[in-house]
């Protein structure tokens, strides 16, 4: 595998999307929300989902300039309309909004309804970071891949979660996740990789692990704890798609096989302003503590180490800005090819 | 199994309190609080736990006076001092206070600090349900029993999340659970009744499963999905705990031991007004087709039926309304000790 400047990722990014009609500008802006996945490690919703971006806006399915504004609007909530944009800008917009809202009353939801896949929710939540709050992010996956409990419809998508804590002198503590022991997008990966999953990420309409992610679309992904997975993945769609007036359940497109409809997907961003509840100076040497308490705890055997969450992200995104940015060549063959097909200059 | 009628019980949970010189009122509220728990069949929750508050009050470790007030506020947000009162007042409160801010704003995120066990989660996170709005609770589990993933240390609880969702025709989604794969008052309930466990619920030092619950304290609970469950519960412990100036990690106190130490326990109550989002008609009845489309999903070999969350709580309440709540006999057996040793009427 080569690595690769994160800047010449960007600016590849950005040239495909202004030649797509992306305002110049907003395109860089897109470009790096994206790159930020990669340079966290977070492959799974970086650059790898480009070619898919790209075949929705060339298919119809994506508005390049969207009309982005609040249609319903209280002290502490908002409610934003996409207009079919690409979801990075809609939720970057989001994020600024209950920043901004959370800094007078303690607390902000931003709900957001007719967006698109907005790559790792981390991205959003961490916003809030800047200005000394916690950032919560909730999303309606972009593909239904599981069923309720019980059952073998997919209805339900991997809904994830981001949470973002400040701390003081360690990194801050970033847990984004799905709902089901795994995403989607490492089962695209692990495909693209050629590479077995392990057992517990998918089962077949019988039960039966799988394993071949080749096999993956005929079986479901397995929610965290089973029934209770299911629980927090229903409840998530709820709160970040049907109170916005976005699709969940039944309404969700496949932004994995249809590439013309509108997604019409749901977010929410939550901020939460820690100076409400103690000072920030305060609040930071305790999770500097809990940092310490935690990493100091004796080790099962087999583990070597105990990690926060997003602990590695933060080391990895050090190694990346240094090093560059390591893409497998799969995934640089599959960019250049379309790079190529819309005269683009090539990543090499 | 004998069943037993919840004024009944109401009472008699009024009468222990009251001789412990609790409030008049505040005791009848309090005794409706804990029966809740066990009308929706929530019974590790619920009049089961009376023991273990009486000990606490009894050695000293609860304020049965407290004078319960808001010490930090911002237009959304509230942070409240328990004053080591007991737990089901304060968090009554709190959610009071949490749909009044919502009404106005949008949104309240209402913070709780030294407080106490509170019951089920789903009990103040439905109080939002009255005035047309979603609710969620976050709390500190009231004793460590998780270490963080790979480490053999507990440091965490079982940090619960509750959300409650209001339908029109069809009963409110009530999810409320445990971020472990089961509730350690599960653990408690299976020992008290001679029962085995099943594997995932606890493991030993060594990884290996404990299935008799009396080996409980020879191990720890599981956290869902693994390592993601591990990430929720120090993010909900950070939430309702540090931020509010409460006990979280290695300063939550062992409430089923240590019966002397205020221990400080935190919650957060957030109340979000649907109709900031969208008209309250339009959104139930979303609610109800999503519900019928779960119900409608074709079924897994196994299983006849499924399941939305909190589902059979509804019919659990109308039937022990009706019928009485069973209660085994060991649990009655504890309850009728308790109350000879205060001199208070035996239930019968």
């Amino acid at each position: 595998m080569k690595k690769y400047n994160h800047k010449t990722l960007e600016i590849f990014i950005k040239n495909v999307l202004t030649k797509l009609k992306m305002d110049n500008k907003e395109a860089l802006k897109v470009a790096k929300l994206i790159i930020q996945s990669d340079l966290y490690g977070v492959d799974t919703h970086g650059i790898f989902r480009l070619p898919n971006y790209v075949k929705r806006i060339t298919e119809g399915g994506m508005n390049m300039n969207p009309n982005i504004k609040v249609i319903k609007e209280r002290k502490s909530t908002a409610l934003l309309d996409g207009d079919n944009g690409i979801g990075h800008i809609i939720m970057h917009k989001a994020a600024k909004l209950a920043v901004k809202k959370a800094a007078k009353t303690g607390v902000a939801w931003v709900g957001v309804k007719n967006s698109n896949h907005a790559g790792a929710g981390a991205t959003y939540a961490m916003m809030s970071l800047k200005k000394n709050m916690v950032g919560i992010y909730l999303a309606v996956g972009s593909a239904n891949h599981l069923p309720p409990w019980g059952g073998i419809d997919m209805l339900l998508s991997t809904n994830p979660i981001a949470i973002a804590i400040p701390a003081k002198s360690r990194p801050p503590i970033i847990l984004d996740m799905a709902t089901t022991n795994t995403s989607y997008g490492k089962v695209k990966l692990a495909a693209s990789n050629n590479k077995a999953m392990p057992i517990g990420w998918m089962q077949d309409k019988e039960g039966n692990p799988i394993t071949n992610p080749k096999d993956a679309d005929k079986g479901f992904l397995i929610p965290i704890g089973g029934p209770k997975g299911y629980g927090l993945a229903l409840m998530i769609g709820i709160l970040a798609g049907t109170i916005n007036g976005a699709a969940f359940g039944k309404d969700v497109i496949d932004f994995n096989s249809d590439f013309k409809t509108t997604t019409n997907t749901g977010h929410v961003l939550i901020a939460l302003d820690i100076e409400a509840f103690m000072p920030f100076e305060t609040f930071t040497n305790e999770i500097d503590n809990i940092w310490n308490v935690i990493k100091s705890s004796r080790k099962m055997d087999g583990y070597s180490d105990i990690r926060l969450p997003g602990e590695n992200r933060h080391f990895l995104y050090e190694e990346n800005i240094k090093e560059g940015i390591e893409i497998n060549k799969s995934t640089i063959l599959r960019l250049n090819e379309m790079a190529t097909s819309l005269s683009v200059p090539l990543i090499i």
